[in-house]
Parts: C-alpha cells; sequence; structure tokens
C-alpha cells in the first residue's frame, strides 16, 4: 500500500510527485480500479475518474471507476490494483458502507492487491476516520475505516503557523482533544510524504519527518525510513 | 440569543470581547448555566466551568455547570441564562445526546432563556453540527441540532489565505461541498463578530461582515446590521 498525505503538492500536477513511485509499484496492472466516492469539491464520479485517468494514463496504466461496474465487490476483488482519491472522507465512508464494501477492500488489501490511498483515501486505511481534517456534510453509518494499519492518519498535516492570529484550534491541539477520548496512535502525514507498507514493514518516503502522537506522550518525528508504530 | 464566532478574539482574555453585550443581555440573570461538554483540548467540566466563572464573575454572574445538577433537564429549564461554550463539537453533541437536553433546550430556547453560544456552542443553534471545522474524535448518535435558526453557522470562518502553500481545502471549498450534498443557507462567521437573535430578528454584531453561502449561489457579504436569511 501507498497511502499518501496529498495527491498533489504545491505547484505540482495531479499525482505528478508520485508517478515515479507509482510506476514501479502498479508494474503488474495495466488497469487500475479507481474508487472516486470521495469527490472533491463535489464533482462527478465520471469527472473525478478521467482525473485519475489523465495522471496514470501518463505511466501507461488505464483508470476505470469503480461505479462502472455493476457489481461494486467483484470490482474490488478482481482488480489488479486499486486507488482511492481524495475529497471529502465522511463521504468517502459514507458511500463505503452504503455500497457495502468495506470488508471486501480490506480484504484484498490483506492479499496483497495493491493500493493507493491519497488523502481521503490514505485516512480510510488507519483504524477509523476520527484524525480527518474535513467538514461533516453527510452523515455517515460509522466512524470505523478499515484498519490495515494499526494507527491513524492525519492528512496534510500542518504544523502550527508562528504568528498566527487565528484563534480556531492548531492541528496539534486537535489531535490531542482526540487522545482525550481515543487510544490510537496517530501519525500527521505532511504533504510530500507517504507511508510504504508491505504486511508488517511500514517506511515513511518523500520530504519530510513525520509527527507520531501517542495518548499521555509527548508528540515525536519520526525520520524517513523504516518506522515502528504499535 | 448570542451566537458568536469564537469565544476569544486574538490578544483578548477569554470573552472580554464581548463583556459589555453581555452584562446588558444577561442582566435579568444572577446566576446562568454553563455547558462544559464541548471540553476544548479535553478539559474536565470542573477546569472549564472555572474559566466560565472568572469570565461571568467580572460582571457580577454566577456561573453554575450543568454537571454539578443531578437532573439536567430540570437545570435547564430553570435556568436564569445558558452559556454554552466551545470546544469539538463532535463532543458536545455527543453530549446533548447522551444526557437527553437538546429537546429541552430549544424549547425554554424558544421560551426565551437568554443563551450565549461560542464556537461549537453556536454551531449547534443552526440545523445540524454539519458545518463544523472540528475533528471528528468522536461519532454522536446524530448530526441534527438546534434548528433554533434556518441555516447553519460556520463559526471561526476564514478567508483563503492569499499565497498559502497548503493544499488542504480552503473554507469555501468545504462549504461549498456541503452544497453538493445539502439545502442548509451557512453563514461564515468571523471572529470578533457575533449574530443577535430576538423571535424572527437577526442581527449581525461585532467588528466584520459575515460570509452568506447558499446551495447553487455566489457568495455575498453581509453587512452588519439586520440581516434576513431564508
Amino acid at each position: 500500500m501507498i497511502i499518501a498525505s496529498t495527491s498533489t503538492i504545491y505547484g505540482g500536477k495531479y499525482l505528478e510527485y508520485l508517478l515515479p513511485t507509482l510506476k514501479s509499484f502498479f508494474k503488474e496492472a495495466k488497469t487500475i480500479l479507481f474508487i472516486p466516492y470521495a469527490r472533491p469539491s463535489g464533482i462527478t464520479y465520471d469527472t473525478y475518474t478521467a482525473i485519475a485517468q489523465e495522471a496514470f494514463g501518463s505511466i501507461g496504466i488505464d483508470v476505470k471507476g469503480i461505479h462502472e461496474f455493476k457489481n461494486a465487490k467483484e470490482a474490488i476483488k478482481n482488480a489488479e490494483g486499486i486507488f482511492t482519491g481524495g475529497g471529502n472522507t465522511f463521504e468517502l465512508v459514507n458511500q463505503l458502507y452504503k455500497n457495502d464494501v468495506l470488508e471486501t477492500l480490506k480484504e484484498v488489501l490483506e492479499q496483497g492487491t495493491p493500493y493507493l490511498g491519497t488523502s481521503a483515501g490514505s485516512n480510510i486505511c488507519g483504524v477509523n476516520m476520527k484524525n480527518t481534517n474535513d467538514m461533516p456534510i453527510v452523515y455517515p453509518p460509522s466512524f470505523k475505516t478499515l484498519g490495515c494499519i494499526s494507527f491513524n492518519i492525519n492528512a496534510h498535516y500542518l504544523d502550527p503557523i508562528e504568528g498566527n492570529t487565528h484563534m480556531g484550534e492548531t492541528r496539534e491541539t486537535r489531535i490531542k482533544e482526540f487522545h482525550a477520548f481515543n487510544e490510537t496512535p496517530v501519525l500527521g502525514l505532511r504533504e510530500g510524504s507517504w507511508l510504504e507498507v508491505n504486511a508488517n514493514n511500514i517506511s515513511l518516503k518523500g520530504n519530510y519527518t513525520a509527527r507520531l502522537f501517542e495518548k499521555d506522550k509527548k508528540p515525536v518525528e519520526l525520520e524517513l525510513g523504516k518506522i515502528a508504530i504499535i
């Protein structure tokens, strides 16, 4: 699995910074299945799938949206690779439940189907979606997600901005609030960084260290390379 | 009702900028009931109530936390005034449901009990909590809230920051996503502004215009003074 903080880094095109990695990661796949449920800015599944197609097309891979299949579960089972794009995590999780594909997705990922998640598509790899930054624009049946990793992801992790006069909570404050009610560790992944997960081996790749938050502990910075989170 | 974007403005003390307004608004009240359920940074109900007491004490008003009463519903019915503080909207709404006080609170507010909400305490005045900026650290039984006004509040409304290189969605993008799935108008209230609601009259007060978002319409800035939102 590749679990990326963001699809797009500042000044770059969609998925551009990840393409060299994706070319080798999806080398066995001619076509990958795209899950467009998160609908960034409310765009349609077709529009979103075309955006994914444009990026993957440039490395010779075809993209087919899960909505183009009559049977979504079969589509997941038969996929050579899967990509869940970012957008709104609440709507993504809502649709994973409504289409009843969460368990199937977990099964194929555990059996080794290569998976790319960006942003909301990365949040769902964790135990639950309780560390999303998104607005709760729809009410999903549950916040429980794939649990393919033993911790949660905070995508687009943002360091406090010095001299900021806005009184809304910093990301760190929000994650501390989470730990007043929950035990699950949270990894703050900065834009431009991603995780590569292979069975129980997890490596941090990309441009930045990541910030690990554990209940009742001081946050720590994890260096690039192999990481261990219990 | 006073529905404020924030409890605290940059450089000020807790509730300080609102105290002159609150002194006249709560002039009939010797004691107000405080709802500390939102627990900012996970602080205890007692600690949070002490913070509210310190601010209200300076204008000669006593504060009692709802958790100090055996019967929360009775406490709400008998209150001379009510204040719901900010923090995490998910946990606030969760506790309003768990303590089964949402309906009672709505009833007394409609009967005219003076109410102050700040941040999360303002979000709950709207139709639902789907425009909170908070992290979903707990799963409430529903997102439905008081509906004392016919629209939703986005507290701590933040304009897009020019030259920002972070790729997370702007507040405006998030609210547009909301309108891909919902009809309810949303009022973005900037820190330092608040609404005064008296039956069907609503006035915008404080330092800034507010930004009104309606489905399929261009957002508009509402000037200070009486406002009309259908």
